[in-house]
């Protein structure tokens, strides 16, 4: 099973695509960040955001995407801007009929190394450990991203874990 | 001059094309509403929402687009599905290299009727009595995106209105 985990944002956007087999073996086939300098326009950002996940979905046929969940707690103004590129990246991934999970970061870091306060470093450490990686390697804007990935493939291999995933986006 | 108007919302995008000429003529192209039945997920209103925007830029190959600008006050939830349909919308325009200009409602409706305040069967008699079109033909929820397509295109057609647009998303 592919899954791609994307940790969305308007500037700077980590992925990270993962290959879990049902014998618990894990490989990190990409991971690494979609950056948008600051001086570009929304518009701008949005068309290479969405161009690069096409690319990702191109390259390694995801079977499903993992994501952030939205916060309503946060800026208004911010929270906006948040949910543009998460429409622009829900809807390229829709547009390849990938089906879209969302887990919060606590969620994703508990399931990728058994803590939801892990930090970035620990979180690089565990992928790379299970992945066989440097973690030199991990790009940090991509560790969330990998957590991502990580926390719903290992939800959706587990034995019956179909029925404990959650509703997808 | 070919402008699309887009008045976006995740379950009702009204739309309309129009064509512009340096005499003054208008001419409605197409208008009407992307619908998305309240039972769809989000990612699938997404899809459809994208690929409704895709069509009409195949279609009509527009030379621009006029959006309605986000407001920050409304709530924050509603506020944040807003943007996911805005995202999509946005990212899809910027895919095929058409400026998205954003507008006030209030704005665009001045520049259609002469008034912020005017009705959409007021925007609706007049689009229909420059187009030369009967006001039946203009379905209700498309109103909104004529009058954005209008305000963007007599502002850009007026002479030395390239100096008067507001700067692309």
């Amino acid at each position: 099973m592919i899954i791609i985990g994307i940790d969305t944002a308007i500037r700077k956007t980590g992925y990270g695509v993962l290959e879990l087999t049902g014998a618990g073996s894990l490989k990190v086939l990409d991971c690494g960040v979609i950056a948008n300098p600051v001086k570009l326009p929304h518009s701008e950002c949005l068309r290479r955001l969405s161009g690069g996940i096409r690319e990702l979905i191109e390259a390694f046929h995801p079977d499903a995407a993992s994501i952030e969940g939205a916060f309503a707690s946060r800026n208004i103004k911010t929270a906006m801007i948040l949910s543009l590129a998460r429409g622009a990246v829900i809807a390229k991934l829709a547009e390849h009929r990938i089906p879209v999970y969302e887990y919060s970061p606590k969620t994703a870091k508990r399931a990728a190394t058994g803590s939801g306060e892990a930090s970035k470093e620990q979180v690089a450490a565990m992928i790379a450990s299970l992945g066989g990686l440097n973690v030199a390697d991990i790009p940090n804007d991509s560790t969330d991203a990998l957590a991502l990935a990580l926390c719903h493939g290992t939800l959706a291999m587990r034995p019956g874990g179909e029925l404990l995933l959650p509703k997808p986006v």
